[in-house]
């Protein structure tokens, strides 16, 4: 046993305290429920280590805590996390009380551990840590974290606007996503861009009889075949331009992919999916999950959809989209080309509306922080570590990346793929939360310059 | 004023009473209400009259009403009507209780009197003011009354196979529809067929993170792109063979179009619609409405559809469709060819499940039963009158006409276009059920061969 481990080990009960009371505020930012108390307690402990903490406001927002705490070095370590956690819905489906943390065969039930108040402590314990062992982190540490990402971070740009001077560092360590399916700790250099369009057609002010079909506009007919001229069945996206800036990986990302292990298998299995699209290798799905942007029909709705028949022409029709974007696109020029194609192809009359726009976020595999992080990773876990280069989904990471000139990355976290984010009885195990306190502290350690 | 108005007007009293006794039962056959009250009303109006009455029945069905009365010749005119009625949701909408019926301002009130007691009554006082003369009718004339038309018909073919020798006859009077929007009577030689499938497509056990689009199977695009390879933008189905059977307007179904009075800008405010699919001449969009069989999205269903956005891959898609035919296409036969056409382009995976099949049913024009219905019906009102080669939407007609042998017309009927049939509010004008009255006694007058 490590010197660091064996420090944690003797701490873990008031650890686990600490832990259990952040959990037992219900701080879910979709109802705007005890925002302020988890914040203040959040505050409380960093002011009891040593950091000088202050509450950022914006309008309309619950409140940003930044925390910063001098170490021997001025190189910077900002950590990215957030306070709140989604809804408990459906209540009726959780074994124990969401915000009555539940120790159980080794596993700690509540809702946000996972995701992401596990995490955040786990780097927080990771600093006590270090102070306990009379030394404190030998680089200065920054905590960032926000109170609405779980409603997608609409205010953090507003944020950066009026508190960037208070953000800047060298690193940052994004929240983190989780384990691999076989348990292997994870590095990710990025996430995707988003860009998030609802198209919907009006064409009466009352679904009419279906004996007018063959003289009305049905609106879904009209969106059948404006979206089956935006995809092929080749899943080709047909918008002209939207391949124009996508950067292909390079050698270096493809050997990347190859060294981690990965059980497309058992992704297979818990996705609850016959098949993927595509039969072939396991390395071109990897391939396609990382590295190809998306147009993602993520619904579809116009008419009946009861039970059995009912015999209209519906009065209108909606689709949502999704765009996943990959490096270097942008959500602004993506929606752009949109809207030109769609009236070029003769559909002007459908709305589009825009719910998300999203930069995607990159950070080079030679940055010296990917090396340090992974050795860190690697003599916590005892095991390789896989190296990915982007998660294929989205975060705000692009706000930190592009606004402040921060290389942010996503470290091994505390969660595993079975941990129930965002659903009934969310959990970690309690071993990994251990080995968490245990990688962030000799992250903190090996972050320092030479 | 005639012979016969005067004799409706002197019993009018009593034909209200009558009329307004029937509309109180709440005859609701999607409820299972009222059915046996209501068919026993009309049973003992009819023995009344002098007519042989029978209840027939088949499982799980609301009784059928048959009822006979010999006139001076064989030659035997069948009504066809039935004494169910739409429910009254939404209740609150309704001014006078549904089903105490009410006169203001001319109008009747009552769930049912448009679709379809008014009408059957209208035709049962007919033969009841020909009696009065002393005379009775010169022809045979049988009802037959159904008491689930508001459900679709689902035992009718039972009735017909079981019943058929007490039904037969040599020319059907069908429930009617309504005047013209300019207030002509109208007389129509047929109805559309209908065939009407849900394809559904389902790829998962539950909704995915959008993230695992580039990999995942979706079931909506799977639809879209099958979808927009039913049918292309010019409105033209694509599955081979749709065309085969269709039998093009003959010169004289086309001539009938153009003599008819019609009000296309009037429909299209009733309809609430800006513009209609033809820009064309008035006629071309008439031809379309009567001569064309559709392929309509009823209703397209999957993933999200609530407001903002959710960002999944949907676990499964649903599509509902209805096709209207036209003679002499065979709803059987469109049904496996619609099948062939998705097994050929790669969509055997996605269920089809059928909701209705229909045949259509046409009667030539040249039957003599139409010009002496369009005489009965030009004495009555004092007005032209338009034929109509069929109506543009379906009913169970086929199943006189090819069961039966029987030919069936749609005479001009109690309604009008503001009668509100199947909604709150629900009412006819007095003036056009005595109207009725007297066109129904002209029309089993003239029916009679010379």
């Amino acid at each position: 046993m490590s010197q660091l481990s064996e420090e944690i080990a003797s701490r873990s009960a008031g650890y686990l305290d600490d832990l259990k009371a952040f959990l037992s505020f219900p701080s879910i930012s979709a109802e705007g429920r005890a925002l302020e108390e988890a914040s203040d307690f959040l505050m409380g402990k960093l002011r009891s280590l040593g950091f000088n903490v202050s509450k950022a406001r914006v309008d309309g927002a619950p409140p940003l805590v930044i925390a910063d705490l001098k170490g021997r070095s001025d190189y910077t370590l900002v950590f990215y996390n957030h306070y709140d956690v989604q809804p408990v819905d459906p209540i009726s489906e959780w074994r124990t009380d969401p915000f009555s943390p539940t120790v159980s065969e080794g596993r700690l039930f509540a809702r946000g551990v996972a995701d992401d108040k596990g995490d955040l402590m786990a780097r927080v314990h990771a600093v006590e840590t270090l102070l306990a062992r009379g030394e404190g982190p030998p680089i200065s540490v920054k905590f960032v974290v926000e109170g609405e990402e779980e409603e997608g971070s609409p205010h953090l740009k507003d944020y950066v606007e009026k508190y960037g001077s208070l953000m800047k560092g060298d690193v940052c360590l994004w929240e983190g996503f989780e384990t691999s399916t076989d348990g292997r700790p994870q590095v990710f250099l990025g996430c995707k861009g988003l860009l998030y369009v609802e198209l919907k057609l009006s064409t009466a002010s009352a679904d009419l009889h279906s004996m007018y079909g063959p003289i009305a506009v049905n609106p879904a007919w009209r969106l059948v075949w404006l979206m089956a001229k935006m995809k092929d069945e080749s899943e080709k996206v047909l918008i002209p331009g939207f391949y124009d800036d996508v950067v292909p990986p390079t050698e270096e990302e493809l050997e990347m992919l190859a060294r981690n292990s990965y059980d497309v298998d058992a992704l297979r299995r818990s996705l609850g999916v016959r098949s993927f699209l595509r039969a072939g290798p396991d390395l071109e799905l990897l391939k396609d999950l990382y590295f190809q942007p998306t147009c993602n029909i993520a619904g579809f709705s116009s008419g009946y959809s009861g039970p059995g028949s009912k015999t209209i022409v519906p009065r209108e029709a909606t689709v949502k989209i999704d765009f996943r974007l990959v490096p270097s696109q942008d959500p602004a020029k993506v929606l752009a080309r949109l809207k030109e194609h769609m009236l070029s192809l003769g559909y002007g009359d459908v709305q589009v509306k825009v719910f998300g726009e999203e930069a995607p976020a990159k950070v080079s595999p030679e940055a010296p922080e990917v090396r340090r992080l992974v050795e860190a990773a690697k003599e916590s876990y005892g095991s390789e570590v896989n190296i990915w280069p982007t998660i294929p989904a989205t975060g705000p990471m692009a706000i930190f990346v592009n606004e402040l000139g921060l290389p942010s990355l996503m470290p091994p976290s505390v969660p595993y793929p079975g941990s129930s984010y965002h659903a009934p009885n969310e959990h970690i195990m309690l071993s990994q939360y251990w080995k968490s306190v245990e990688f962030f502290s000799r992250a903190i350690l090996k972050l320092a310059p030479p």
